[in-house]
């Protein structure tokens, strides 16, 4: 399959999801609603609500079917991203060539325009139309229990502890898990489950999911190479070794797509593409 | 009706409840959870989930059955508090005779607790057993408009905004319809659809909620009198004004419930409270 084009088509239907969902920027108050859509529009990849629409297509379903969670992953995320920015956590002042949100809008705008994006998230799934009230509450459950403590802030919480210190691989592995696979995973399972996904189904793409995050998450530190960054797997693995780490994540991955098909091939080859991609 | 036994009752369920809930403040992260419990643990009156429970009651269930929305409204109030208290926005040291969670545990955790109790909020709705998903789905429907931009979050942004300008009485009351009213009209709402509420129920008490949760706030700007905040009812109304002003909503709250008869005494004597509550 044509890897790009597929990205390409389901990232343009995301993005009017999610221009069609948020508040306008114009709309009181206004200050609050750009800084929620800063760093939404223009936005990057879309992985993560790809990853969804993918997960709906390997149980037979079209992708639409899959954007209320589509969006609402999308919007967990560039939540995280808004407070990971801010001066008290990463402070960091520019993401993907555009100033922060904080650095637009103040710290405090930042802070609550996350808040926002978060609710916002959860709301969307309660409005979607046309889905049972049974799938949607367990795309709620999905997606809240990988943007808690035990996931997505945990993460975060124990990548910022651990300072100057030499963490060990299964620690490194870990964190990524949390603060990385677990959204991803959340994305895969959520759009699996609006598609009509049985419990086997979802059990199988959670596992997908897991390998796929921590390999994405690989992938970026072998392109980072950031020698400041504690929390690194070629820190701990060495280039080397996180790159087989990474393949070895992706073939394990693989394997639970078997029953799928062609369905499964966007998953097929967005799990390479999370290995093998570049800037 | 006996008040203070009724609230002391329905409290101590709700501090069962939570702590049944919560992650432990062991559990890794544990900095994380600790911080997350700081300001549930020993909590206020519990007003928002006490609520919750007299609005399942006004529908003829018991209080338990609106445990989950109770839980769900606590956690997003601790998690705005968490939030408001941080160095750029109210900058609190303080709150209920205990240091903030920021003072504590530093700026970074404070920000990933708020985040965490939110994503907990809806997560426990989507965990109660013996429900019907549709009702739940509801709940979280109701919760997170109410945390959302257009209600709690925005309306901090606009009490922020006010700087030191004088705002008009609408102004106010729309303030406080957004930051005080939402979350206590949801936690009423939620309560009554986990009750068994229909659509009329859900209705007049959503019109209960918001002039009790408007009137609640008038009160506080009336025992507070601090002439630095901006956003008080009192600096636009005058002392008279404001009093007139809660008594009119209160009475205006009470007329809702009258299909209920004595199944909304609790709420009946809540509204009454909010009013002539002292600290």
């Amino acid at each position: 399959m044509e890897l790009r084009a597929y990205m390409e088509d389901r990232a343009a239907k995301v993005d009017a999801a999610l221009e069609a969902w948020l508040p306008e920027a114009e709309r009181p108050p206004a200050a609050l609603h750009a800084a929620m859509r800063h760093l939404v529009f223009p936005g990057g990849k879309r992985l993560r609500p790809i990853l969804a629409c993918a997960g709906a297509e390997a149980l037979g379903a079209p992708s639409d079917r899959a954007m209320p969670m589509a969006i609402a992953v999308e919007l967990v995320h560039i939540y995280s991203l808004v407070h990971d920015d801010l001066p008290c956590m990463d402070d960091d002042d520019e993401r993907r060539g555009r100033p922060t949100v904080h650095v637009v809008y103040g710290e405090a705008t930042a802070v609550l325009a996350g808040d926002g994006l978060l609710a916002s998230a959860f709301e969307c799934l309660t409005r979607a139309p046309g889905y049972e009230a049974e799938q949607l509450l367990g795309a709620v459950g999905d997606l809240s229990h990988a943007a808690g403590s035990l996931q997505l802030v945990g993460g975060q919480v124990d990548d910022l502890s651990i300072g100057e210190r030499l963490p060990g691989a299964d620690e490194v592995e870990g964190i990524h898990l949390r603060k990385t696979a677990a959204l991803m995973t959340a994305a895969v399972v959520g759009g699996a489950r609006l598609g009509g996904g049985g419990h086997d189904d979802l059990e199988r793409l959670r596992e997908f999911g897991l390998r796929l995050g921590v390999a994405f998450q690989i992938a970026d530190d072998l392109l980072d190479r950031d020698d400041d960054e504690p929390c690194s797997s070629v820190r701990v693995l060495g280039e080397d070794g996180a790159r087989a780490r990474a393949a070895e994540l992706i073939a394990e991955a693989e394997a639970r797509l078997a029953p799928y098909g062609a369905a499964a091939e966007p998953l097929r080859a967005l799990a390479r593409f999370s290995i093998g991609r570049d800037r």
